[in-house]
C-alpha cells in the first residue's frame, strides 16, 4: 500500500465529463482507454503523485451502468499502488477481507489488479494495482 | 490541485472501523480529532503522500449521519491538496463550479478548507485543502 494509485469515478459520458475534469483538476486527459472484459471505457488524469479514472459502462448491463442506476454518479472505487499484489493478496485475505478474484487480472493503464468485496470494507469497493512488468 | 490530500470515508462507528483501516492499510491510525462544526469525529490514515479519513457522525442530524442513512457507508469526498485556497476557489467559480462556502473555513487536520457542490462534479463531492499557516 505505497499510495493512492487512483480514485475511480462513474460517469454517464465521457464526452460531457472530461471537459468539466480537464477544468476541475486543471489538467488534461492525457489517455483514454476501453477495457472489454469490464465493459468500461475510461480516461485519465494525472493529480501530482495520484490518477483521476473516469469511468463511463459500454453496456447498459456492465457493473457502472448498474452502479449508476443503484447511486447515482460519483465516487466508485478507491485504488492502492502495491510493489507485489500476490502478496498484498495473501496478507489481506489472511487478515479475513474478500477477494473478488483469486488471481490478479489484467485492468486498465497497463495493471494487474484485484479487487476486495466492499461488504468487508464498510463499503468501500477497494482495488489494489501493481505496475505491470514488461516480461509478463 | 497538487495532489489527493485525503479521501473521507463515511462510517457508523470509528471504534469498529478503526481497526479494520488499520489491516486494510497495513497502517496505524495517527490522530483522532473531533470537528464540532462539522458534527464528525475523524480518524486519520498515512498512505504514502495520501491520506485516508474516516467519519462518524456525532449528531443524528448530521451530514455524514444523513449521507449513511440514504447512500450507505462508504466513499464520501475526495480532498485535493491546493497551495493557495483563495486563488483556487477563485478559478473555480470563473470555471463555473459552485462553491458550498464563499470564504475558506477551518477544517480538520489544521487545514483551510473549501467545498464543492457535488451537482456540478457529477456526483462528487470535492473539497480544496490548504495547510494552514502558523500565523493565521
Amino acid at each position: 500500500m505505497n499510495k493512492i494509485e487512483h480514485i475511480g469515478i462513474a460517469v454517464s459520458s465521457l464526452q460531457e465529463s472530461i471537459p468539466l475534469f480537464e477544468a476541475l483538476l486543471n489538467s488534461p486527459c492525457y489517455k483514454t482507454e476501453e477495457v472489454e472484459s469490464e465493459k468500461v471505457k475510461t480516461a485519465f488524469f494525472q493529480n501530482g503523485p495520484n490518477k483521476i479514472e473516469l469511468l463511463e459502462s459500454t453496456d447498459p448491463d456492465g457493473v457502472i451502468a448498474k452502479y449508476i442506476a443503484k447511486k447515482g454518479e460519483g465516487l466508485h472505487h478507491i485504488a492502492f499502488d502495491v510493489t507485489d499484489i500476490h502478496a498484498e493478496m495473501e496478507r489481506l485475505k489472511a487478515a479475513g477481507f474478500v477477494l473478488l478474484n483469486e488471481q490478479p487480472k489484467q485492468g486498465a493503464d497497463n495493471k494487474l489488479v484485484c479487487f476486495l468485496h466492499p461488504k468487508g470494507t464498510r463499503g468501500v469497493l477497494v482495488e489494489l494495482c501493481q505496475e505491470r512488468k514488461v516480461e509478463e
